[in-house]
């Protein structure tokens, strides 16, 4: 996939960066490349949820947040990603000292585009699976 | 709808309670009873993403947890909720300084239940639309 | 809510009776106003699965459908309703001799509507819900 | 994966072969293995919608029936499938003269399955992407 904004890497990573939330958590870009990113992030206590579980909250606020970067990538220059809408499928309960996601942009658009994130667990398995409608707005 | 477990109220109130994720947003239990939930979070800062509306998974997290605890209104005792999957559809920019969220079971069942959730601003207008599927484990 | 093409009446009618595939199953418009239509479907052996079931696949079409003309009684002149997505859960089987269908307007929008459909057996009990984005397209 | 049931190959055949509107509607089953299944449909004027593009419900039809196949290739013996919910988001319109579908399980489970399809045009472009929750049932 051809990013059409020559700019796309400081575009994604000054994005990412100037999330308030996403710094909150802890959310880190790890990689990224036209059409995909990797993000991480770190679990603390408070990302929990009443079982000791990762919440689906933050399950889904890093699929969600590396979904909209994965768009971003292809992004024209000037206009932002917002998220339309976002389904998700938890699989395995979230546990251990980290949790990775890679999300795709699986059809690219000129003002819709849709993705697909995938989280994993340490032991590389998938914990959620999530398919998402990016608008890229001006 | 008939809440199968005497103590729901009890269950309700600590499962809410014991969630560390929604403490640590400040996600507030306003009211319930059995078949529905409603919540409300006063907004911070760190709650926001790049564009300085709510993040979606803010909106996500308390519409998720909202859902898990109407149908935990109705689960049987000595059983929890596990989310097995949810959508939503973010309709409307999240701004000001609260959201609440009510959520309702529209399908109760013995080891899946179906909710939806709807998150308004404070201007009492619906800015996200969910629907999940909710597990009621032993 | 308002209509914003005056005759909204004849392009929803219009836009149902031309579509091959709901003509096929049977699918008739019974009622619709600004922002909700009512459609039913008289079951045939056709429609129906592996368990003699209505197949998950004709409950979809109709709610569907019926979410794309709510959306198009609000939809602008010159413009048509395209499906951008929709999830639905199954939450009963369909059976009996016909199924009934609401589906509503939850957001309009000038670009994209989001839409809610819920579908009925004949014991007035809903047996799916669905949840859609609706493109309204030139 | 390892199929549970050895008898996994006919049960498929069978469950696929006794659905009538998947028959109605002249869905084929090409190939399948333990994990995943091929599907095909031969377009026919009565599967449009209104602007001469394949109707949603066909493809949904489509990805929901291919979806369930392939949980069934993994289904235990005496257990079968029933949709409990599915999201498709439609990418491309369906023109041409077939569509094909490959449908994967993503997460076997004992009782839930979650699975992931993708419709495709005669160009080999996906044209639908969809994510499942099957249930196993005795």
């Amino acid at each position: 996939m051809e990013p059409s904004n020559p700019a796309y890497k400081d575009f994604v990573k000054t994005q990412f960066a100037s999330a308030p939330f996403i710094q909150h958590l802890g959310i880190e870009l790890i990689d990224f490349a036209p059409g995909w990113v990797e993000t991480r992030i770190a679990l603390r206590p408070e990302h929990l949820q009443q079982d000791s579980f990762v919440h689906a909250g933050v399950i889904a606020t890093m699929a969600d947040h590396s979904s909209g970067m994965a768009a971003g990538t292809l992004c024209p220059a000037g206009r932002k990603v917002l998220t339309v809408e976002f389904k998700i499928n938890l699989m395995r309960p979230g546990t251990g000292a980290a949790l990775t996601c890679r999300a795709e942009v699986v059809r690219p658009g000129k003002t819709l585009s849709v993705t697909e994130a995938r989280v994993f667990n340490e032991d590389g398995k998938v914990i959620a699976l999530m398919t998402a409608t990016m608008a890229l707005v001006e």
